[in-house]
């Protein structure tokens, strides 16, 4: 076994978030599902953009919120992702990495832009993303950084990554070399749009060899075409080893193979802005999980993380997660 | 005199903004001076951005941002400003027309990028920002578009541009085409560095014909090279017509033919970032003073524009303006 160099290392869409405001009727007029993602391709993304309204730009992406996350509660992490050598990858390539997360995936020079991810956030705070991913969608086998997944506690797979053509067979590869390494693997579903889309590779990739299951409501029920959450819970605790779900305003369950923890959610002011509150909530977990914290604690800070960018635009967070996690007492 | 087309028309660099929080010891081992703007070339400024924490991208440019404040207050707006063929542009040149500012000027092909400012938020609020000015830098005479300056109410120059070194001429240009079409000149100077850089140029743009001269308390003094905000007061009054004076938390006063009116503060819960907080009292006023209203209400306007977006990260308004002065009032 390798020496271990990081809490994690998270694999994605290197993204750069566009988000504007808009009511229900924009979203309505543009057919677009609220709370979902759509994959857009480029004349698609730039009529969406002429029609929003004025943006802020802020780096995003699943995985990479993730592990801008864990830095920002004081844990190690690594992101392997793909942008293109523009101003949107600089930008993507410099927030990732000032916030300490090591990023060393050499930027792609074929022509494709940096991913951008065009996000109509209504007033009810939901978020509804059209992505297109640029530069993104070429990750593949040969960008897996095999010394990096072996140092790392955890190799954290985001779902979305099952859309590029290429990037379900660098997943599998990516678990493999996790698994050589006698490291655990991670999976987020990141949406129930991708989980149809991608069913039985999910399965697949899951009764392989996921220790950590990431999911919402919407999308465990998604995955075992179950009709209730009882259903779905029942179904996964036979597929891996840990599955944390969340149920926005009802909190999150963690099932483990000792039972199951119910984690309340952690109050909001106001909800400014859901995009990436699930990312965070699984950045506090595998934070908690990498310390060998109790599955109550790492939900706990889960819900934490994931309240602190809900109140502000955009997925990453503005205040320091540790200090904040400190003030709670979770972590010492 | 030709057809009333605009209220305001905007002359000023076109900057996207790149703003992160740091605390004071990071201002001051970079020797940067709070609340000021300092110019930096391109080197200076990628070594600044590798120094800097996460960010989020906002279009900006002191202007630009009165004349979003304009368009969001309800009235109509146009600007003139340069920026390049690249992401930034395109974000720039986005978020100014899906406003509902007109923006024609052709993007630069020339090789220098859109300009940036590298702002940094300490906790107290206050915004320090290092500008490159890119393709901003070679705004002249051939940029100005003569129908629409003689197209609008108010031709409103931003003191900013008196750095580059071809904006100068255009800034007179300018004046006399507003002159010759009978429209009204308006100035603000930005920032008390800058008024020490051009002070004999603003003198002699103000006496050639500036109704309406927009400052802070530091950049009148430093106008005037006196010693107290009393007798800048004084030597303003002889000047132009108009002089709206900015002084933080004291309120403003608006020194007018008639005699001077006190504008009071309008209370902010939480002050987050000042980036444009006196763009944003420009655009108020200048809003009010094109649809005729007078000073007191013109100054409350300007006020309340501020308090807005000194509430949130960025100089952009987020909430609609026009909504906000309707419900105190200030407009119908």
């Amino acid at each position: 076994m390798s020496e271990l160099e990081r809490d994690v290392v998270g694999i994605g869409n290197a993204i750069v978030d566009i988000i504007a405001r808009c009511n229900d009727e924009f979203l309505a007029v543009r057919e677009l599902s609220k709370g979902h993602m759509e994959l857009i391709d480029w004349a698609a993304a730039e009529s969406l953009y002429d029609a929003m309204g004025p943006a802020i730009e802020i780096s995003g992406g699943s995985a990479a919120n993730t592990c801008a996350g864990v830095a920002s509660l004081g844990g190690t992490a690594g992101f392997i992702g793909r942008v293109a050598e523009d101003q949107f990858g600089s930008v993507f390539s410099h927030d990732i990495r000032s916030i300490g997360v090591t990023f060393e995936t050499p930027p792609a020079d074929d022509g494709a832009p940096t991913a951008r991810s065009l996000i109509l956030v209504t007033e009810d705070g939901e978020r509804t993303m059209s992505t297109f991913l640029g530069a993104s969608v070429e990750l593949g086998e040969p960008e897996l950084d095999a010394a990096m997944i072996a140092g790392a506690a955890v190799t954290y797979l985001e779902g979305y990554l099952f859309d590029p053509p290429k990037a379900q067979a660098a997943f599998h590869e990516a678990a493999r070399m996790a698994a050589e390494a006698e490291r655990e693997v991670a999976l987020s579903l990141s949406d129930a749009f991708c989980v149809e889309r991608h069913r039985a590779a999910f399965r697949s990739l899951i009764q392989g060899g996921v220790e950590l299951l990431f999911a919402n409501e919407e999308e465990i029920i998604a995955l075992y075409e179950v009709s209730s959450f009882e259903e779905a819970v029942s179904a996964v605790r036979g597929e891996c080893r840990i599955a944390a779900l969340t149920r926005s305003a009802l909190g999150s369950i963690v099932v483990t193979p000792d039972g199951i923890v119910e984690i309340p959610v952690q109050p909001v002011d106001e909800v400014v802005d859901t995009t990436g509150a699930g990312d965070l909530y699984a950045a506090g977990f595998l934070y908690g999980h990498a310390k060998g914290l109790d599955a109550a604690i790492c939900g706990k800070l889960g819900s934490l993380a994931a309240a602190e960018i809900i109140g502000h635009l955009g997925a990453r967070p503005e205040a320091s997660l540790s200090d904040l996690a400190r003030t709670k007492g979770l972590i010492s």
